[in-house]
């Protein structure tokens, strides 16, 4: 397979899509897939997983570390980039298999060619440790200058997060301490530099307000190069109280084994999840690309760390973790590198002081989980997420007070965290009282019309965000009764199973008194059902609305970035929808919908969503494969698996940037191979596979960890019937 | 008094405010202000009241019918118009003690100077009948040209609603008869033109595609004007199946008595209501004209018709009746004329089957009334009721499907009526089993939370319209709470009273299994309290908004017909509201507040009104009279009655034009002066007075009739003190 992506080109209109692209990272942090020559404005961020900050008004984001990668080339004053005229060769190639992001350029001068190779990589054992080399030759006798170090002036979407930085050279390293706005946070930032004996320069040191850099003063002849290695460590006072002395320490710990390690580690890392797809080259790319996304964002070094809706490429959706991560990423991991699961569920768990905190606010009893999860389970989002285009003026949102299905999703992936790996300790410390938790915010929610004999939920927004504040959304309904269920059930288990620790947690939680109550109401809960034609409605009154597609929404259009939902988007009124909703339902609960209703609801609702979300289409897929359908599924499987690499999703949302990576997408991309056209499922004793290739696939290779054991799986697709192969690996 | 209104200008800008202040009428139709010589961009009409039709999509509203009026003078083919340059000297003079406009316009020209002379009224006795006169003279000897006939190309909001008009002569009458785009009514309207003797003139008939008219070449002298006089009638098929004979049948049934009978009618209706402040022309006359507008709107001709928003002053607001009846111009009737208050009533009882089916479309029991109701109290309100200004698209609002307040206004309205008249034939005839279903309604919304122990209302629009979807707006539940109440005591009293009536209506309706549902919940609907510092929250969260005056919200504007309301408006988010909401609940339900809770409410939410609405002002007039504070309460009274004679209100909600006179100030403005100022309660046998007038005011006469008999109260205040005199008048 073609483990390269390489972009020839640095534009100004393109250069935020390759930033994204070129992606490193491992988890900690990931670094955006720009040039050495690059500035802020060119969106160069390292961005880090867990530490936030606010600034003013502003929204609450991500930290954006200082840049260790920056710099400069110039012969006789005159800057050497990408984009100069005399380029003639440009490469950048991420080797993604590995993380490794190397740059060649070739620049044709009166005094002879030159040529500038750097090469990069966020090592995924030691994350707080970058690796850079920079090599510079040419094939005449010339002088040039190379600028390189350290650069705190960094992109902010809501900044400046840096009140002030120290720049300062020590113990042979050069040194950034930037102190964060909120007085408390510092980020240091260490890079060591060594220099090839043979290299011939001079060299200064070179402070400024916001960068620290040496000056190489350097002779180049065709039989001498210059090559420079640079070790870095990033280190922040969360990692360490003396974040600085820690870097300069990390740093110095680097070696040569690094890379070795570095190499290993991540074929380590392909052997639990690489695709082979027989017949569908770009599909397999696309799989295994997406796949890279989803390991450099894992948080491989924490217990308790989750995965942003834009994973680590910037601090778009401030850095937040959503329901992405549990309904779309969490099953990729949990079939291959079930550690890493924990520690995604081990985040919700940790945070559910702020849910319970969440759900009281608002005069509700349970967990509300965040819409926007930061630290501690804050929840970032605004009441005005979206900017009105004609009036400049902040809309009124309510993402964060009415998506009431988050905490279900929560629910969701403790109890498959359970059932894939029958590993209960995640509810003994602190999972069943979660799930309890969040079963009882769903039972707060419920209101008994007079009229009626059950339960209704009412004043919500359903996955498909563009009709807030609907009554008996069905995706939240059935997610609370299942919610609900799923409470009774786990503790039901764990009872059985470990009574000495139900016990225990009962003591502390009064778990008995609330599973009563949870008893009591659980199957109450109006659950609607499929109409004559089998339909759901997605919400109440939805099939009343007007029914037009979304190209004709589209055209109603007055202004190329407004929002389409809202109090008065070109979709609220209609039954346009941005992404899966009912179809959303009947994937997570494909265990009660027949594949005929699932069919029938698939043909009503797909021409009447707009994908506006890269949450969609993996949807799509996967429920076109309940109903044996893999041609319809394809495109959306395609499209999901390709979301990061094709690049072209939605870049606005009114006057807002949403632009970055997808890891849900990639995630559902894989559930939508392997649940979907696999047809991976768990029964009793071992995973069961039910496959239906798309047609032109000759055969399907996957692994999965089953119960700790590494299987490899391969499909053999012959006229029709499918052979299957497992073998267990090492 | 001064019972003249006068208008001595004509100007393109002003026309629509004169066409209202000058409006005349009498319960059938009201005629605007304009001039002879006005075409339909003048916005010339004659409202007719109770009849309507809906062109395409447009909103279904009243007709206009043809123009009768319509009058051209013709100098040398020269136009005359009180727009003319030689115009020396022009009046318009509203006599409004009788309903009768004259008009004054002196040209000077080459020839001389000619004086037009022209009189219109709408007998108050016979209502499908007008009349008019023509003057012409000159000071010399000249020729002129009068065009005089109808014109039934009228000004429509949503027309044409006319698919063809037939003009002909007929029995020496000149007859439009206009078909309605519905195909089922017709429009007649006849005049029938006499001149006098001394008139030297010749006469031709022109017939064109929408009018029909005579051509009148006259020779005028100093010694010899020209004088016609015109009987004209208005008939639809609503009245007489033959609408065009019968119209030419009342027409000339006319005669010389009928002005006669017109002005004795008209001092016999001042004898009912007249007011006399002493020290306060303008209040007086502000009063008086006030009244003036509700007595042209009152349909005596009939025993089931009600008032429209904007009165019958146009199309504006569909014609349509609003809670603007029951709440703010009932109880001026019920005081003064009861016999048109039980029409008012009559036609909210005899829509019972609209409201009951307008609550069955949206899944309620009982009577959900129409926000805006027209014949057979059909909802005429649109889902979309506001344009927005930036996109022009049409702004979901949600007047119709969530202000569920207007059944409780029925409710009080037929409560009020038997407590102020002792008639319980009201009740007998569909009254009860009114505020039975009106009840039923409010029960069948009531929602209980499984946390709380008592029922909330959710998702309501109260009186405020800036706030959508509100959850425990306090009018609305308690409103709903005193309609369940009222229901269940009215029931009561009738079984008592009516024993066997009662078992009749039981009959039909099963009220008794209603009433005990409604006795199951009357007393557990949620009742929100005022907080700790007497303040009582308009909804749930309300207090949580951020608190800006109007003037912050209006220099947000960015445009200035933008909606303050709905989605996205500048009030929206904010505690700025339309109008009063907590002070009209603690107006309507002043038995159960204390002055002092009404003082610190006031206090609150006066200064965060914008007064937006004209059932505002009244509102904060008779509260500020709760907690005897008159110098409080007299500008939002004075505002309340010179609201058509001074003009100034607004004129568009986004881009819906709204103008027109505002029945229900003139109303409140009643309110104010009587229930507020003289302080007129009910009692166990006579009316209770308990007087709180303006400082620099010495004296207040006004009329009741109070059970039957019409009792004129002179109210002396002498240094702070006040002497009451009543005496029976005939």
């Amino acid at each position: 397979m073609n483990w390269e992506i390489i972009v020839n080109s640095d534009y100004k209109d393109t250069v935020a899509e390759t930033g994204n692209k070129l992606l490193i990272g491992n988890g900690y942090l990931g670094v955006r897939g720009t040039l050495d020559e690059h500035e802020k404005e060119e969106l160069v961020a390292i961005t880090l997983a867990g530490i936030y900050d606010k600034v003013g008004n502003g929204w609450r984001e991500p930290l954006n570390a200082p840049n260790p990668f920056w710099s400069k080339i110039h012969l006789d004053d005159q800057l050497l980039t990408a984009r100069s005229e005399n380029v003639i060769f440009h490469e950048q190639n991420l080797q993604f298999r590995y993380g490794i992001l190397i740059r060649e350029t070739v620049w044709k001068t009166e005094k002879g060619n030159i040529t500038l190779k750097t090469e990069r990589y966020a090592d995924i054992n030691a994350v707080n440790k970058l690796h850079y080399r920079i090599s510079l030759s040419s094939d005449q006798v010339m002088h040039l200058r190379l600028s390189t170090g350290i650069n705190s002036d960094v992109w902010d979407i809501h900044g400046p997060h840096y009140k002030g930085v120290r720049l300062i050279e020590k113990d042979s390293c050069l040194a950034c301490e930037a102190l964060v706005q909120n007085d408390i946070d510092r980020v240091a930032v260490v890079r060591e530099d060594t220099i090839a004996e043979s290299s011939i320069y001079e060299k200064r040191l070179v402070t400024d307000e916001s960068k620290i850099f040496n000056c190489y003063e350097i002779e180049l002849n065709p039989h001498q190069s210059f090559e420079l290695t640079s070790e870095i460590a990033i280190v922040t006072t969360k990692d360490h109280s003396d974040a600085l002395n820690k870097a300069i320490q990390v740093c110095q710990s680097s070696s040569s084994s690094d890379k070795t390690n570095h190499l290993s580690k991540w074929d380590k890392i392909w052997n639990t999840c690489e695709v082979e797809i027989g017949g569908d080259e770009m599909a397999e790319m696309g799989m295994n690309y997406s796949l890279y996304q989803l390991n450099i964002a894992a948080p491989r070094h924490s217990k308790s760390l989750s995965i942003p809706a834009r994973a680590l490429s910037g601090q778009v959706y401030k850095g937040a973790i959503f329901w992405d991560t549990e309904m779309f990423m969490l099953d990729y991991f949990l079939w291959t590198q079930p550690e890493i699961a924990k520690t995604l569920i081990g985040y919700r768990i940790d945070t559910l002081s702020g849910a319970l905190e969440k759900a009281s606010q608002y005069g509700y009893e349970g967990a509300f989980y965040a819409w926007e999860s930061q630290e501690g389970g804050f929840d970032a989002c605004s009441d005005y997420n979206v900017t009105d285009v004609f009036t400049n003026r902040p809309v009124r949102t309510y993402f964060k007070d009415k998506q009431m299905h988050i905490s279900s999703a929560i629910a969701r992936g403790i109890d498959y965290y359970v059932q894939v790996t029958d590993d209960f300790s995640v509810l003994l410390e602190g999972g069943l009282i979660t799930v309890i938790e969040c079963a009882m915010f769903y039972r707060s929610l419920l209101l008994k019309p007079l009229l009626k004999d059950h339960f209704v939920i009412n004043d919500v927004i359903g996955p498909d965000e563009y009709h807030e504040r609907v009554n008996n959304n069905a995706y939240t309904n059935y997610m609370a009764h299942y919610t609900i269920k799923c409470a009774i059930e786990q503790a039901k288990a764990v009872m059985t199973l470990y009574p000495e620790a139900y016990l225990a947690i009962d003591k502390v939680n009064d778990i008995s008194e609330k599973l009563k109550k949870l008893e009591a109401v659980v199957d109450k809960i109006y659950l609607p059902k499929p109409n004559e034609f089998g339909l759901l409605e997605q919400f109440d009154g939805y099939f009343t609305l007007e029914d037009i597609t979304p190209d004709i929404a589209k055209s109603r259009l007055k202004h190329p970035k407004e929002y389409w939902g809202g109090g008065n988007g070109v979709a609220s009124d209609t039954q346009v929808i941005k992404q899966a909703d009912v179809l959303t339902l009947m994937e997570v609960r494909s265990d009660i919908f027949s594949p005929d209703v699932i069919e029938k609801n698939w043909h009503y609702y797909e021409p009447r969503t707009e994908h506006g979300s890269s949450l969609s289409a993996c949807m799509y897929a996967l429920t076109a494969c309940r109903f044996n359908r893999p041609d319809l599924s394809y495109p959306f499987f395609l499209k999901s698996a390709l979301s990061d690499l094709k690049g072209g999703g939605k870049q606005w949302a009114g006057l807002v940037y949403i632009g970055g990576t997808h890891p849900a997408a990639s995630g559902g991309a894989w559930k939508s191979l392997i649940q979907g056209f696999a047809g991976l499922e768990l029964s009793e004793n071992e995973p069961l596979l039910s496959p239906n290739l798309p047609e032109h696939w000759q055969y399907l290779v996957f692994r999965i960890n089953y119960k700790g054991k590494l299987i490899k799986i391969r499909i053999n697709s012959v006229k029709g019937s499918y052979h299957i192969l497992r073998e267990e690996i090492k």
